[in-house]
């Protein structure tokens, strides 16, 4: 079995190094970071994208910032620090990850005692522990997620929407890690991927991924989810996650909400993988999520191909929210739970 | 009010005029068909598409093969008209409409009585009055339409999927047939067309019909639909069918399936609206139905753009089954029916 890993998100003496998600698959481009601007834009316009990997990818991005003030009076650097948080806060509104490093990050300049420079050394090795962290997470993800689905019959037919894989994270995946750990274990049958649209990462990522690591993978449209299922092709349902309302409402890539309705139609087990960090227990539930929309020529343009004539109006919501109900089970890092046992993890979240 | 009549099939003199539909909108292009196998080319690579326009093109090339066919004896004309009917026949296989088209055309050859020219004569006509009984058709699809959809909410805000417009049909249009009704009576707020992956005709024929008109349009992605109906934006849903059962179950595009789940959970009414001609009393439920998987090129090649890495599999279904407890109602030139009510029909087919 040949295992090519994918890391999204590195650190290099000095700067970050990205993989170019929106050149892939045509090409594998590496793109240099060092400076805070540079990463928010970088993930505004989703050359590094997936809950997880853009709550690694602000945690750094608060370091840059933080690097580059230049002030040696601790309350004063605070202060600035406050300022490079609410850029990155303002890149994207849906992933709770992106607020939760940040906050975390700013926790740490705030009770690290003692000069600016030793607090800027304290934020480079928080964000170095988020990000090794958020690895391990994808990996005991990738266990329960495992253990969960050996209930079900073997080999397994897994369909999978947009890309939750290591490419969303900083390594392994949640929804793909948890197919990583089925394939290593031998008991994958093949990955259904739906090409995900408006911005295909099913078609263009996660098919990308599955075929460095001889994943088996067919790619199908988002509306062929449903006739799968009516043919007996899927056995279950995995997606990935934006945020995670206290009462397992989950917001995720558009068209999430459409397959838990169409996996219940067909009884079929509809799993959602995710870090304790993309639960928002600050929520009650689904109906306070904010949801991006993102602009409307993802929908009309395809490289130099436009869809449709002038004067057709669009919608372009880039998630939806799942109500608890429809989810099977939710796979963290520290176990698998059902929607309504979250809150008893709340006390962990850090 | 400007309306722009659109008609995708017109008999001109001697030869069959079609919008080829694979190059809207960016261009509106006429073919000029004047041999049954550049018709049987131009529905097997979809200039024509839809089930009712594809039973008008080949009433038409069964005119054109027939009227090339060198000989005076009336036995050997017959016999030799079967092979034309197989070469249409074999063209696209879930669409019922072109099986009923040829079977009506081979009757009108073999009913006439008299010379092969007479005989000759017969076919032309018969195509021109399948032809003009199809916009008929579908203008009395419109009305019944209207009437029933004035039981709901006003102005309306229906959601398609694929093109059922006029484009599909001889003109006017089956499912948009009703759209144009409902809005030339003023009571339409919003047509909200399904993109429909993989081949767009939702984004490239639904949205260019719809403006042509001046209809108001709003694309979304396929994947959008189930979280605009739990936003509340959609009152109705109304798609066309390529071939329904004797019990109701409706062969469509693919992705009528899911759209129809979806309606369901969120108890949106879902109707179907198709001419006698779609419907094939000899099948007893969708099981029977042949569904048409097309070349896989169609899901990963967008012009130049190739969407995902070597070595990926794919599955394209071109149509899905929809089975009959989804519908609310089957909109005919008729009148509406209940899917179980469709077999009181069955004595008015031709």
């Amino acid at each position: 079995m040949s295992v090519n890993e994918v890391y999204p998100i590195i650190w290099i003496d000095d700067h970050v190094r990205l993989i170019d998600q929106n050149r892939l698959p045509e090409t594998y481009t590496l793109v240099d970071i060092r400076y805070v601007h540079d990463m928010a834009e970088a993930i505004r316009t989703m050359i590094v994208r997936g809950a997880p990997a853009i709550g690694v990818a602000a945690a750094y991005g608060m370091y840059l910032g933080a690097r580059d003030i230049q002030t040696t009076d601790p309350a004063t650097f605070l202060q600035q620090l406050e300022a490079i948080a609410q850029l990155l806060r303002g890149t994207r509104p849906t992933a709770v990850n992106l607020f939760w490093a940040v906050a975390r990050m700013l926790k740490t300049a705030h009770e690290t005692p003692g000069s600016v420079p030793t607090r800027k050394l304290a934020l480079l090795e928080a964000a170095k522990v988020i990000n090794t962290e958020d690895i391990q997470t994808c990996k005991a993800i990738g266990d329960h997620g495992l253990n969960a689905l050996l209930n079900y019959s073997s080999p397994l037919r897994i369909l999978t929407h947009c890309n939750a894989g290591a490419l969303a994270t900083a390594g392994y995946g949640t929804s793909l890690g948890v197919v990583r750990s089925v394939w290593r274990a031998g008991r994958l049958a093949m990955v259904y991927a739906d090409e995900t649209r408006p911005r295909f990462q099913g078609a263009k990522l996660t098919t990308w991924e599955c075929i460095q690591e001889g994943i088996p993978v067919t790619l199908i449209t988002d509306s062929m989810a449903a006739h799968c299922m009516q043919r007996g092709l899927i056995d279950v349902v995995i997606v990935g996650a934006d945020r995670i309302a206290a009462n397992g409402d989950t917001a995720n890539k558009i068209g999430t909400y459409g397959l838990a309705l169409v996996a219940k139609a067909h009884d079929i087990p509809f799993y959602v993988a995710a870090p304790l960090s993309t639960i928002d227990f600050n929520l009650v539930d689904g109906s306070q999520i904010p949801i991006e929309e993102r602009q409307a020529s993802e929908v009309y343009q395809l490289g130099s191909i436009t869809l449709c004539p002038q004067g057709v109006k669009f919608y372009n919501p880039a998630f939806d929210v799942t109500p608890a109900p429809l989810i099977t089970g939710i796979i963290t890092e520290y176990g698998v739970y059902q929607p309504d046992g979250l809150k008893s993890l709340s006390g962990q979240q850090k």
